[in-house]
């Protein structure tokens, strides 16, 4: 028991201390945040331990803050190089040397940093020639002129020969009131004009910025330039050119003015490079000043290499090159453009470099902080840009003419139109200008600083080559002006872009002619198709109602016009720009693809007027079963009440009727394909297999794309043609599969409806227009059918084993299924004995009130049934008619020639053509209209997704719509009740 | 025509002119690519023309080579700043001066560069004190000695005093012999060991390189660091350490050995910051040399503030902050580590940034090429990392401790276990080592660097935390070796991840109980179906078959337990971490996510074995349709060839029986939901509306997501738990929307079949298993349903209006459906009337060889419809059978407790169980199954879509399947034929 309470108590001291523990623990390894600026005057910053140290006596903090230093007055006493120990000089009149190991006694005045300070033109000298210190320091004056022309150093302890443009000015080392001194140089009076402005006008604030580069470098940049031909001062001049937008005036004379006084003045040295625009020893900024030469730059010549996508001979890089210049004039190197030197958002390498892969539509956007363009770009750099010409012997480098949208001439922006004979292009870029924007001091803070936030480089193909020949490239280039005010909060959008163009005049013009050629047979095609409708519909006139179904008929036909040449266009992009070797042509811009998008637009709204119209004209169709079936014997009957016994015929079940109605009801939207299937490989194709990848803006035709890869925007157009040709591929293939093999070894269901009808001893008469329409012929060859299982089996076996007759209407022939056009005659008696059943769902009236509806409807259906039957049993001589085949012109225009005037006609078809009032028959509009629906949905939101998801949504509702009603037009029609058709 | 011809001439020579233009024009803004080192010595690179030309004479181009220079011995003659001339110096005895404007005699030797040079310790002059030109030159020795302590500077033209370390330890500005000169300073003799290897071992190759960094700076930093305190030189040495992977021996003595020496001797200097590991003066290097320190650091204490997802208190941001330090040991910055300073591969700051968002699983790796490597770090730069703990009054930094994998120790590498305790913790990381690999001079290219290829930051909840709290991060890094062969083509592969992590053991322990419980409770179930079914089929013996069956339920029971507990794991992972406030949860990593889809894969596979098992149960089902029909009359009939008339019962028409097998076969494979807009629909929602981004490992619960965000990878458990969140709320939802709307308002199949039953007169019995089955009462309340539309249609109506008797099996009742369990006797009855029709498919047999087949079969049928009909109707006495309900806790367990031996028993069933043997009745197993397809597909591939087209397959391949074979077993067992069931 002790020996537990003592374990247990040392359990809780342990816990406690572990308490403990813990608590310090993380105070253990934490500090408090310090850094050199925090520390104050008197302390310094400890790199080793990160915090603040005291500095001794008589110390004060260094500049950096990361040391201490003795005070003004004090010397070093003791150092070892850190630490340090100080004491206060001596005597009074004694100061600290320069390097504050001594005190020494000045010859004149004591400067600001309490240390000996000699007048301008004199040295400092504390030690003697051996190093020894002296006891008071000297001032020595330094000889300006020959043969010393001498001057004290930057640090001022030594006298050195002074700068050439001294001498060579004043034949001394003081510039002399004659001359003048500007940027620390020395140069002859007048020799240009002094009252040049030194603001920058930062064009979208309206604010003129006094701006200290200007003002300190300008003068002496252009004098040093015109007089001494100084190369980096000429350079220097032309970046501020440049940062002044390469605006100029001739009113006023601003840094602009002065290049171009230079580059007149000094027209005798000639030009660089043969480049007449480019003077010696100045850098090149103007393609002239006359009109049009942008043309001429940019059109007059293609590239002398030319593009290929693909192939031994592929080439897709574009290489560019910038000679890199300092904002001083300097010349810093060589740049391979691409490395993210143009392109101010950081991306990833692989991104970045796809930009200059020729066909790859390339749009890189983002926003970019004010604060960090202020730290990372203290000073301008200037590119000027120039394209690689690989050639076997030598590299040759096109220069790459620049359109500046900020370049104004009188105060008139010039660049901005679309025009380009009024363009002036100029050459050298800069992406960030901080510099310009300095009003006090060129290391202030800026006022305003200068962003390129829009670079674009257009190619341009030459029209009609075959060998992927452009014209040289035109970089355009937009910068914003940033007026700072809290930087940290400030954003700008830049945006670099790459973009390829070609003259789409031509294939707008062949558009139109397509157009213009199917529409023109679109409307002869609506006419016939009109003509027909009025024969089949037994009337003369033109009324409204013609005009109104001529328009329905022309909308389906413009429809189809419209979408073939839409899909036309998506896969004359799709194969031609995809598949290229050499390039010879690419892709419309976005916005000219808005005429495309119309189109489809055109197409799908006439498309839907098509469907809709085709689903009304089904809906609306008449059906009339015709039972062959006659009773086969006598039913006693019980007569209630009486007891007596009757005798009447047995009836004929309903119930084959009933079965046939049913099928014909399930058979209404079955298709061709399987619309859920076709959704769904379409998808799966497009999104799965990558298919989606082709509609990219670029020349791969890669189906998978690691997602490190620069994903270009996508073309609409090539959307739509990838879709289109996926639904249009898989819905033939699918057709094939069904009506091949499926249709074939499997199942068809309208060949097992007309079996059925034959089988179930049932004819069905379908009137799809007034006096035309459709006829199966069913009657059974066994005489009966209404029977039990035994005779049936019997019955299918004798068929089987063709020991009865053929099915056909006329003898010895198979054909069962008929167009038909009726007479007048014939329409008009199926009216007068159809009234009571159509009565019922008008409106009720006086007459006949009592007599029950119902009773009415089952006597007509049984007077129809024996009526028609009498028909297609010839009868009735009045109302006989005529089996005849259609001629095959018939068959391709789709109309009748001749009227049914005296007898009707029976035409053969064996192609089942009364699936015409199904959906089975309208394949080619249902996969139109849904290929359409598909393509508008993903063309709106560019989402094959959700296309695909509401393209099957607008299948299911459209099924759902012509079921539901074409099983009320079928149960109006036929009197079989709803319930039975399930 | 003369004007003609002229205008025809001036157009071609125009166009010749033209082409003539064209040819050059391309020329014309052209030029050769040059650059600096192309242009030789004689020729200097003209940044204006950016060509070369030609230097003067006398002439060479400068080092730049952007200028020419005077040769050695040739002086400026004159010069404008830019072009000289140059003349050699008249006398032989003449050198240039130092500024290359005069000629000069040497007092002593001349130097390689053709200028004077004088003894060391001395400097030059060419000038006197005023700046005149000397005849002559001298050479003045600087005094060494006290007071003067001067040397030459670095120019060697003027006496400076030297460095403190001279005097400090020599009293003069000369080492001397006593003394060690070491790294431009001077120290004690014996002050450090002087053994120390200098050379750094690159374990990965192992390969030793003689560094030139080290030999150079090694000993003199240690000494500088020992002897003077000096701060630089301390940060030098521990940066050397860390080039050094932090690696010590305890055999040979190398930099860290050094540090170690220097920390233990300078104990007594205290510690900084009160952080015991940090010695003063000294960098902070290790987390001390005792095992065990790392989970003390690691897990002691929680950071003191806690991490929030949402709300006010929203907390996602992880602040981290470098010291960063020169590898000259020089203090450069703080920094905000998070603007790619750590990240080596480059990204868009937005993307780089949700590193820092605490929560978001961040990987970001890339192929970085050595040239870029070399060129971007001349210098390696060395990050001390502190997190920054924000308190209201005071920022804290939490050291963050770092695990170097590379670490050796004796040669081992103590790092790379998982064994915490084992593990050496250190400070200060560097990225890129280009500098310690240079065996022959500072400045000359690397034979080997080191890149720190992986780094991970993670973070550790505290177990159970409910406000988010973490244990202090870990940086684990590891570092590669390269050796450079070829940098412009090799490459390496660097990594930075951040992951969060808990601990996952009690989770496990929790799903292991809920396994166990519910595995448990499966078998009981499994156990009670297999009785269940024992009784049904009525068969005692417990064989294989009972096994075979057990062990199939026990699989579908199985199966449901893993769904349970796969779906309730994601679901727990979905809501408790994506929407919790506070952080409690983080994800489980990658590799503890194998577990889980095990489980998943498990529940598929058993799932799949119940659901072939019901398909294989449903398609063997015992079906026979009873027609209650009686013959209404006599026909008569000619007997052929005798002439006379036979009367004879007229047949019953078979029609009825044939649409009820329709109807039947129909509705096989419905559905209580739409499988097709199933699947659509979770499409939908998953990848349009985006709730697949939920699966993200990030906190953040937004649907839409912009591409310009960082992406991070998707956790299984999650995607898992959104998609069966989406199927199993989808999937109810439809079965409201069928069960409550749908069903009652537009269509119900199943109550449609039942009164197509009573309509048509028909009874359907199903025998599922031997002694259990179903029946359908469907005996027509009108005495006969096979008759004519006038009949049918007043019967509907008499109907309607409630004017005659009720549909139910007992007088006055309305149940029409029953389970049913038969007595032995009539299932024995049963099998022995039904024994010529399966003989059919039997093989063919001696006996009744003659027989016709479908003969004795439709025979058979007539013998089983008068034989189920008097059954049913209680004409067989030792057949009979009793109605009654069922006991709710039979319903419950799904078992009949009473065993039919004398007389059969029906339950009354007005829930239409006989869906069961339909797809109807089981939408649970089907739904789950599809549900599980769908995951399993998408944890494969991690592609919905790819599962939502797979899953449609899936679903029509077994519809076909079920329909298909539903069909042929219709055909079979009910003598239907094939040819009405479509």
């Amino acid at each position: 028991m002790a020996t537990g309470t003592r374990s247990a108590l040392l359990y809780s001291v342990s816990i406690i201390i572990l308490l403990k523990i813990s608590v310090f623990s993380c105070q253990q390894f934490s500090i408090s945040f310090r850094q050199p600026s925090d520390c104050g005057v008197n302390s310094y910053f400890d790199i080793s331990s990160l915090s603040c140290v005291k500095c001794g006596s008589n110390q004060v903090s260094s500049k950096s803050g990361l040391a201490c230093e003795c005070q003004a007055g004090s010397r070093v006493l003791v150092s070892n190089g850190v630490s340090i120990l100080c004491q206060q000089c001596p005597d009074a009149d004694q100061v600290v040397t320069q390097d504050g190991y001594e005190c020494i006694r000045c010859p004149g005045t004591v400067g600001k940093d309490g240390k000996c300070q000699c007048p301008e033109g004199s040295v400092l000298v504390e030690r003697d020639g051996n190093g020894n210190p002296l006891i008071e320091a000297r001032c020595q004056a330094c000889s300006a002129t020959d043969p010393a022309f001498s001057a004290p150093d930057m640090k001022g302890n030594r006298c050195e020969r002074c700068g050439d443009s001294f001498i060579n000015s004043s034949q001394s080392c003081v510039c002399g009131t004659s001359n003048t001194l500007a940027g620390g140089m020395c140069f002859p009076a007048n020799s240009l004009p002094t009252s040049v402005a030194s603001s920058v006008i930062f064009s979208q604030l309206t604010l003129p910025v006094q701006s200290a580069w200007f003002s300190s470098f300008m003068y002496s940049s252009a004098a040093a330039c015109l007089l001494f031909s100084n190369r980096t001062a000429c350079q220097s001049l032309g970046n501020m050119c440049v940062m002044n937008m390469h605006s100029s005036s001739s009113i006023n004379n601003d840094v602009c003015g002065l290049y171009n006084t230079i580059y007149r003045t000094t027209a005798a040295q000639g030009s660089s490079q043969d480049i007449s625009y480019w003077r010696t020893n100045l850098p090149w900024l103007y393609y002239g000043d006359q009109p049009g030469m942008a043309s001429q730059a940019l059109q007059n010549e293609p590239l002398p290499v030319g593009f290929s996508f693909k192939g031994a001979q592929k080439n897709t890089n574009i290489e560019l090159r910038a000679a890199v210049y300092s904002v001083r004039g300097e010349f810093l190197r060589w740049e391979s453009v691409g490395r993210g030197n143009l392109q101010l958002c950081p991306d990833t390498p692989t991104r970045q470099q796809s930009a200059f892969k020729f066909g790859t539509a390339y749009k890189q956007s983002c926003v970019l902080s004010v604060s960090e363009l202020l730290t990372g770009y203290p000073e301008p750099l200037f590119y000027d840009v120039f394209l690689v010409i690989q050639n076997s012997q030598d590299n040759r480098l096109l220069a790459v003419p620049l359109l500046n949208a900020n370049q104004q001439f009188n105060g008139q922006f010039v660049n901005q139109g679309s025009d380009m004979s009024k363009w002036f292009l100029t050459r050298r870029l800069m992406l960030v200008d901080t510099l310009s924007g300095r009003e006090k001091s060129i290391s202030s803070s800026p006022v305003v600083i200068r962003v390129a936030s829009d670079i674009k480089i257009g190619f341009q193909l030459v029209p009609n080559t075959q060998k992927g020949q452009v014209y040289p490239p035109l970089m355009s280039v937009a910068y914003s002006d940033i007026q700072i005010k809290d930087p940290s909060t400030q954003t700008v959008t830049v945006t670099f872009s790459v973009e390829y163009t070609m003259n789409q005049e031509e294939a707008r013009i062949k558009t139109d002619i397509a157009l213009g050629v199917l529409g023109g047979v679109a409307v002869v095609h609506s006419l016939l198709k009109t003509a027909s409708w009025k024969r089949r519909i037994a009337s003369p006139l033109i009324d409204l109602e013609t005009i109104m179904k001529f328009l329905v008929f022309y909308a389906g036909d413009l429809a189809n016009v419209f979408f073939i040449i839409t899909v036309g266009t998506g896969l004359y992009w799709l194969i031609f720009f995809k598949a290229q070797l050499f390039v010879s042509v690419l892709l419309p811009l976005p916005a000219q693809e808005e005429r495309f998008v119309v189109y489809v637009g055109c197409a799908f709204a006439l498309k839907t007027v098509q469907f809709l119209h085709k689903i009304f004209v089904q809906l609306s169709v008449d059906v009339f079963f015709i039972d062959w079936e006659r009773p086969r014997g006598k039913t006693t009957k019980h007569v209630e009440g009486s007891g007596e016994t009757k005798s009447q015929a047995s009836p004929v079940s309903i119930w084959r009727t009933y079965f046939v109605a049913n099928e014909w009801n399930e058979i209404q939207t079955i298709r061709k394909i399987n619309p859920t299937f076709q959704v769904m490989a379409v998808l799966f194709f497009l999104e799965v297999v990558g298919f989606s990848n082709l509609a990219l803006r670029d020349p791969s035709s890669n189906l998978n794309r690691s997602a490190e890869e620069y994903t270009p925007p996508y073309s609409l157009i090539l959307r739509y043609g990838v879709a289109t040709a996926m639904w249009l591929c898989i819905g033939l293939i699918q057709m094939i599969f069904f009506t091949v093999f499926h249709e074939r070894f499997v199942e068809d269901k309208i060949r097992q409806f007309v079996d059925l009808c034959s089988i179930s001893n049932i004819s069905v008469l379908l009137l799809s227009h007034r006096c035309f329409g459709y006829y199966i012929h069913g009657r059974s060859v066994h005489g009966h059918a209404d029977t039990n299982m035994d005779e049936m089996n019997t019955n299918l076996k004798r068929e089987a084993e063709n020991l009865c007759g053929q099915r056909g209407l006329l003898p010895n022939s198979d054909t069962q299924t008929f167009q038909i056009s009726i007479t007048n005659r014939l329409r008009a008696q199926y009216d007068r004995i159809i009234e009571p059943i159509s009565r019922r769902r008008g409106p009720s009236r006086l007459v006949d009130a009592t007599a029950n509806p119902c009773e009415q409807s089952t006597k007509a259906y049984h007077t129809m049934n024996r009526f028609l039957g009498s028909v297609i049993d010839h009868a009735h001589r009045e109302m006989d008619y005529i089996v005849k085949d259609k001629l095959l012109f018939e068959r391709v225009i789709g109309m009748e020639f001749i009227e049914p005037l005296d007898k009707s006609i029976f035409y053969n078809d064996d192609s089942h053509s009364f699936a015409d009032v199904l959906f089975y028959g309208n394949e080619g509009v249902l996969l139109i209209f849904d290929t359409l629906f598909f393509c508008v949905v993903d063309l709106g939101k560019q989402n094959f997704i959700l296309a695909a998801v509401l393209t099957y949504l607008q299948q299911m509702i459209f099924r759902l719509i012509r079921n539901g009603l074409g099983r009320r037009n079928l149960a109006n029609k036929t009197l079989v009740d709803k319930r039975f058709l399930i």
